[in-house]
């Protein structure tokens, strides 16, 4: 038997959610304050599109509206059925819990948080993938009160999604997420902000750094702004220690002290050393070879065909791209010992390759 | 008649140049304070290995040196021949171009400051790339006093490159590259060190925005301490004004305010919109299809051949590595008028194929 999982929100998050299980073989009821996103998420094939009332039938509710509106959505759907169970997708989960926890225990405990760590900078059902979670952190946050039923379906939906689920309490949760998400996006924003007070020629002298570093500001300003007053105290506190160590480094520099900066670049580079890896499971480090190729179509085809050839298995593949200029460069990582068999095919087929790594 | 180019430093920037020229035909000679890195660079094929004194036979130097030691290395440069011209690559020039004023006109004249806007994480003659500077901008920076010679001899070198010669004032470079690389290397490593402050259990609850915004993170703290404390006025003074913003955003969030926020998103994806795009002629708006790959040998290359089969010509592919998780997520650009096609190659190929635009 399949669950019978409703959705409030066809938005990124709601309609990938919809993509996901609607695969599965799950049958996902959608909802949308605006019935044209829910419609557009049907038709993607994340679900069939009803009215909120119509979720009483579901066995399980996710809530996937913006912030601000989240605890009256889940309070809703809470009371259209003393069955079914309710979990969110906030980014921030300690207000939420503490206006849920207000509620007649006979509804608080139905509900157990969410947040699957996925997203786009593109919003909306048009930019949905079913493949948005595989492989991402579910966190979950049952609070006391929390039926384990509760909790087992969020974890269950969140599985069945391809994440990974991690059970974390609600402050631990927004602590952490302001310092490893919240701050890096307001930090984006005001980096890319100074590009325009740097003058008009400063864009064709930003490189690749200054794109990597700033691609979160291409996000929704009006969803940030929620997430950011909704774990207010969290990022603020992240925002100052972040502007306090700036500042302390343009101490240093004002008195020409370069100990402070190499200090600094030592614990960022030791600190990025935590985070996991591509994979679980050891493996060898592979080779790189890289290769130039003209901007022009049919050659990412040829070079993947040339690789194919000679037997050799691309296992990762970077391409850098040249700003205002026709040729790309590629970046291909294989098995150490299969590394010279690339080299030799690529070059047997005109490419100027080299290893890399 | 090819160019003889003398290179001082067999680092990334240096070899990367040797092996551009190199391709070119043009004889490369190579040196280094140590030997050994010399003669890795000069295997590599970016030229051969002497020692500095040889370098008087060149028509041009390029000194590619970590920044404190580039002045007394063009010095020297500039008195092995009266005839040579000399350019460097330093990220900072108004210091260097006030050291080298200070030499006799005879020599100052014939030095002309450079900076391609290029890089990798990696140094070292083994990281370094033929193609580093394929359709990148490099920055020329000529005095008052330097000749036409001069000038065209780093202009003509960068070309060769493959670069795009942009020519700027010093103090003008080391402004704009103070907002677009210096404080943004260093903003990329305070958000890193931030992670090791948030517990042990913050790694996992890191998505990829954390990852793009701290990948400058992994850069040489020796490297950026001697930039930052070389262009000190700059990048403090970047440094004051992003403390200032997050401070801002802090005490805004602190009394509740979102307006703050939404603003500094908002002024940050105007300002990243000025970010020149991939290639200078304009070209109609890809289309996208996602596709989700087994990380297993050989599903890039049967992708590819099965896109080419289709005669579908792919213009870009984003691949999107899922942490600790055996699955990748592959987005494929394509003509708009292709992506039906590519979409049923992919379907028949048994993948679960889908627009992601």
């Amino acid at each position: 038997m399949t669950d019978r999982i409703g959705v409030v929100g066809a938005g990124l998050i709601g309609t990938s959610i919809g993509l996901a299980l609607s695969r599965l073989g799950d049958e996902v009821l959608l909802t949308d304050v605006d019935p044209a996103r829910a419609a557009t998420a049907a038709a993607l094939g994340a679900g069939r599109d009803v009215v909120i009332e119509s979720l009483g039938e579901c066995d399980h509710v996710i809530v996937a509206v913006p912030p601000p509106t989240a605890p009256a959505a889940i309070e809703r759907v809470l009371r259209l059925n003393d069955n079914l169970t309710v979990s969110d997708v906030s980014s921030v989960k300690s207000n939420l819990v503490r206006e849920i926890e207000t509620l007649n225990p006979r509804l608080s405990s139905r509900f157990c948080g969410g947040h699957p760590i996925a997203g786009r900078e593109r919003r909306g059902p048009g930019a949905a993938q079913p493949e948005l979670f595989e492989g991402a952190t579910w966190v979950i946050c049952p609070m006391p009160v929390t039926t384990d039923a509760a909790r087992d379906a969020v974890v269950r939906l969140a599985e069945r999604c391809g994440a990974r689920t991690l059970v974390v309490d609600a402050d631990t949760h927004d602590r952490v997420l302001a310092a490893v998400s919240h701050a890096p996006q307001l930090v984006a924003s005001a980096l890319a902000a100074r590009l325009a007070a740097a003058g008009a020629g400063a864009p064709a002298l930003a490189g690749q750094g200054f794109r990597d570093t700033t691609r979160l500001a291409d996000s929704d300003p009006e969803l940030w702004a929620g997430i950011a007053v909704g774990n207010a105290t969290h990022v603020a506190a992240e925002l100052r220690a972040l502007a306090g160590a700036l500042a302390d480094v343009a101490d240093g520099l004002a008195s020409g002290d370069a100990g402070g900066v190499a200090d600094l670049v030592a614990r960022g580079r030791r600190a990025r050393a935590l985070l996991p890896g591509k994979a679980a499971a050891p493996r060898p480090a592979w080779a790189r070879v890289g290769v130039v190729l003209e901007d022009r179509p049919g050659e990412l085809a040829r070079l993947f065909a040339a690789a194919g050839s000679a037997g050799v298995n691309i296992e990762d593949v970077a391409i850098e791209h040249a700003p205002d200029h026709p040729v790309g460069y590629v970046d291909l990582d294989v098995r150490p010992g299969a590394a010279p068999l690339l080299l030799d095919a690529l070059r047997a087929a005109g490419w100027p390759a080299h290893r890399s790594d």
